[in-house]
C-alpha cells in the first residue's frame, strides 16, 4: 500500500479501513498466500531526514508498536507492506520496504529461483554497495540491482533495466517466469507503482479515483468528504467495497503519483539486457 | 496435542503427520480460529528435572528454534499447543503449557467475560501462589484455580471443581456459557484428555485407537507398524486421514492414560461451588 | 528520562547526548545494575489522541525500529525508561511506561518483597481496572493503585497514599525497606519526578536548569543555544558533563513542570495508610 | 565454548558453573566487549539427525527458552556462542553457530574491514553454495569460504586456507590485521580449537586438563569427581578458578580433542593465497 497526500494518521489507512492491509494479511482474497503472517513493514516520510522505517516480524495483527505507531504518526506520503515469506528467513532485515538515502521499495510478489540466480545477480550490484545487503530476500536483491541501475535517476527505467536482467539471468539457467508482482517505490516526493508478471497472471494493482470524482460518487461517505485534491492511495487490493472509487492498473504497466496530484500512466517493459548498465 | 508412549522425535508428531498441528495453525478446518498464529507452546518430559518448555510468540510455521528443538529432542510424553489470542497480549508468558513442578495443562478454547471475572478468580487461587501469575491469560488463571483444587491430587476433581467455581461467578455477574474447551493435562507419568463446554458446541477432541486395532486396519501403513502397545496420542483434530484410527472422545467426558498404556473414561461434569475447596 | 518544552526530536535526547539513556544501558555509572538490557519504553505526546507507547524487549543498543521511530518522530512531551528486570520476566507487557487514558507512569527502582505482598495490593486495585493489569511488575501493579488512589486528580498525593500504602502492606509481612527508586509521570501538559525511598540511598533524579541559566553559563554551547524558556529534561543521571546545568532532586521530594514552563518543588512524603483510599 | 565427553545437560555448563558463559556476557573480563548482549547460539550433537542448532536474539541471561532447553538436553558434544555484533545486525541469522549438515563453527573475533571485502570474499565461495548465506557477519561468510576450502575434508587445513585468503584479499585492499580470535568447529566425532590472529593479542583460548589430572589436584570438588577419561572442555576464558586445570593453548595454534579423547596439538598458519583452493 502506498499513501500520497495530506497527512493522515497512518493507522486510518493501515487499521481502520473496511478491508485494510492487516485484515487481508488474514484473509487475503485476491491475494496468492492466503496468510501474510510473516512480518511488517513500514515506511514514512514527514519529520526527521529522510523516510522513517519500522520493519518487524511479529503478525501485523498483534503487534502493539505497530498499532502505537500508526496510531501517533501522520505522514503525506507512506509505504505499507505485509510479507509472506516465500523461502527465506523470516527476520526484520527480510521486510519490507528497503530503504537507500530517501528512496524506499516494496515488492508484492516474488522472484522465482533465486537460489540458481542470486549469486549472478549479487555480482552485478554496484561493488560499493553489495555489502550494504543484509538480509537474504529476493526482493532486496532486486532493491540494489535497481539502485546500481540509476533508481535515483529515474526509477520506472532503472526497473526495466533491473527486471530485464534478472529475466535474462534466469534464460542462461534454463528458467523462465523469474519475476511476478508489483512494486511500490517512492522518493519523499513522488510515488510509483509497477504491475508485471514475466509470465502468466501479475497480482493486482489498484489506484483509487481523484479526489473529486469519488465525491460526485459518494457524497454521503465520511471518509470520502476528507479527500483532497492530490490525494491518492495505491493497494494491492481495494481497501473499501466502493464500486467506481478504484482504478485496476493494468499488467506491463505504471503510474507515478506526484506531490501535487499531477498523474501520470506508463507502459512498463522490462528492456532485455545481459549484464546491468 | 498430546502424546504417550514410546520416546519418538517430536518433529515426528508435531511436523510430519498428514494434518499438523503445525499445519493445521493455518487452515484449521474443525477449529474455531482460522489462523492460529499467535505463539505456539511445548512441554516435553524425558531428560532432566521435571518437563522442559518451549513458548514462543513466533507464528509456529516460521520458527526454526522450534522445527530445531522438536528434530532433536525425543520424549516419551509431550503436549503441544498452538495459540489463537483472544483478548490478550501476545507474549510468551501467555503461551501454554502452564506447569507447576511436574504438571503442566494446555486448554484449546476459552473462559469467557474474564474481564468481568478475573478479579474473583485471582481472589481464590491459593495465596501463595497468587504471585506465580506471570501474564493475562484465562488459562493461566484457571490452572492456578486447578491447583487450588488439588490437580496434584486427583485432576479430574480438581478441575470439575474450578470449571464449576468459574461457572458460578460467572452466573453472579449474570453470564453464562463460561467455559469452552478441551484441556491436556500431565504429571510425566499420565495424560489426561478433557472436552467439555458450558454451553453448546464443544471443541473437538479425539484419541487415537490402540497400536494393536490400528496394525489390523493399516498393516500396509509405515507410521502405523511402528507404533507399540501404549502409544496413544491426543488430539484436537486427527492428525492423518486413516477412518477407525481416530476415537471421538465425548463432550462432558474426559480420558486418562497411564504410562504402560491402561486407558479409562469417565464423565466429566462441573461441581456447582461457590468457592474453591 | 523525561522532556517537556519545544518539540525535538526523540533521538537528540535518547540517543544524541553525551552520556545517553542508551549509553547508561550499557555503562551506567551511577545506576544500581550494571547493564539495563531487559528493555525499554518510549510513551510520546504530540500526535493523535493520547500519547503512543513503544515498548521492546530487545536492548536499548541493538533496536533498529527505536532508533528509526526517535528519528522521525518529535514531540513536546515524553517519556523514555531503560528496564533492567528485577525478578519478573522479560516481555514488553513489563516495559514501562505504564498507561492510562492521557497518562503515564516510568519508575527506575523496584518494590520489595513482591511475591508476599502482591496479592494484597492487587486486591486494594480498583475492581474495574483489575483486568487492566496485563504484565507481572512491581510497577504496574504500583500504577494501578496509584490510579486508584486518585492520580489522575493529584498525582503527588496518589502516589503518596500509594507507597505509604505498600509500606503499610511489607510491615505487615514483617518486612521494611519496601519502595526505592525515582518516578516520571505526565498527563500531556505536565510532567512530575519523584525521588524517594523508603530506607537507605535514594536512586538519583535530576533536573535541568532553566535556560536563561545553562546559556549564561555555556554561551557556546550548540544546544544549550536552541533551548527556549520552558524547556526542561529529568533525568535519572546527567546526560552531559556541563557543571551547574543540572539540579539534583533531593531525596523525598518531588518536582513539576507545567507546559509553559513553571516550575514547582514539593516535599514527598507517603501516607501511613493501611488501605487505599 | 565446545564440549566433548560423556553426555551431560547442556546447563551444567552454560549456566552452572563458576564462571559461565552466560556470567561472562555480563561481566566478561577477558573478552573485548564488555557486554555480548546481542545473541545466543548453541549447537548439540546426540538425538535426531546431525547437529541441532538454537539460536536467539535475546541476550543469554534472560532467556527462558535456551535455560529450559539447556535443563533438558543432553549431549556428548556441543558448541555454544555469545554474540557481541560488531557492525552487522542483531538477528538470528547473524548467530552463531553456522552449521552445514554435521558441520558446526562458533567464531569468537572477527574479520575486519567487511565492508571492503565482502564481495570479494563472497565471490570466492563455491557458486553451488553461495545462496546458502542467510545473514550478514563476517564470521558466516568465513564459514561458507571454509566449506569452500575443504572444511569437511581437513578442517585445520581449509581454516588455513581460508584465513590466509581473507589476509591476503585485505592486503589488496590496503588494509592489515585482518582476522581475530578463537573457533570452535565440529563434525559430531571431533572438535577443533583454533586460537589466531593477524596482529597483536589473539583472544584467549582454553582447554581442560584431562581428568585424571584434575582428579588429582582436586580430588574434594564434587564436579571434577564426574570427569571421565576423553571429557574435554575448550573455552574462551576459564570457567572456574581451579588452578592447574586449563590449559592455555598458544596463539597460533590449534588443538582437537577426537571422540574417545586423543588430542593433538599443531601449529596454525594461514597459508598466503590469492584464491580460494
Amino acid at each position: 500500500m502506498g499513501w500520497i497526500g495530506q497527512p493522515v494518521l497512518i493507522e486510518e489507512l493501515v487499521f481502520k479501513t473496511q478491508h485494510g492491509i492487516v485484515d487481508q494479511s488474514l484473509h487475503s482474497k485476491l491475494g496468492a498466500e492466503t496468510t501474510n503472517g510473516d512480518g511488517f513493514g513500514l515506511g514514512w516520510y514527514g519529520t526527521g531526514e529522510g523516510p522513517g522505517l519500522y520493519r518487524s516480524i511479529s503478525p501485523a495483527w498483534s503487534d502493539p508498536n505497530l498499532r502505537e505507531l500508526a496510531a501517533h504518526v501522520q505522514s503525506p506520503l507512506f509505504l505499507a507492506h505485509v510479507r509472506a515469506a516465500i523461502g527465506s528467513p523470516v527476520q526484520e532485515t527480510n521486510c519490507h520496504p528497503f530503504r537507500k538515502d530517501d528512496w524506499l521499495l516494496v515488492h508484492n510478489g516474488y522472484v522465482a529461483d533465486m537460489h540458481l540466480i542470486r549469486r549472478d545477480l549479487m555480482m552485478a550490484i554496484d561493488p560499493d554497495h553489495f555489502a550494504d545487503v543484509q538480509g537474504s530476500t529476493d526482493t532486496e536483491v532486486l532493491f540494489y540491482l535497481a539502485l546500481t541501475n540509476g533508481l535515483m535517476e529515474d526509477p520506472i527505467a532503472a526497473m526495466e533495466r533491473t527486471i530485464g536482467f534478472i529475466e535474462a539471468t534466469g534464460r542462461r539457467h534454463g528458467r523462465t517466469g523469474m519475476v511476478q508482482g508489483t512494486f511500490g517505490i517512492s522518493n519523499g516526493e513522488d510515488l510509483w507503482g509497477i504491475r508485471y508478471a514475466t509470465e502468466g497472471a501479475a497480482r493486482s494493482l489498484f489506484i483509487s479515483t481523484d479526489a473529486d470524482a469519488m465525491q460526485r460518487l459518494y457524497p454521503d461517505n465520511a471518509r470520502v468528504t476528507l479527500l483532497k485534491p492530490g490525494d491518492r492511495l495505491i493497494v494491492s487490493e481495494p481497501v473499501a467495497d466502493l464500486p467506481g472509487a478504484w482504478e485496476e492498473i493494468p499488467a506491463h504497466s505504471a503510474v507515478v503519483v506526484h506531490r501535487g496530484g499531477e498523474l501520470d500512466h506508463m507502459p512498463f517493459e522490462p528492456l532485455d539486457v545481459a549484464v546491468a548498465a
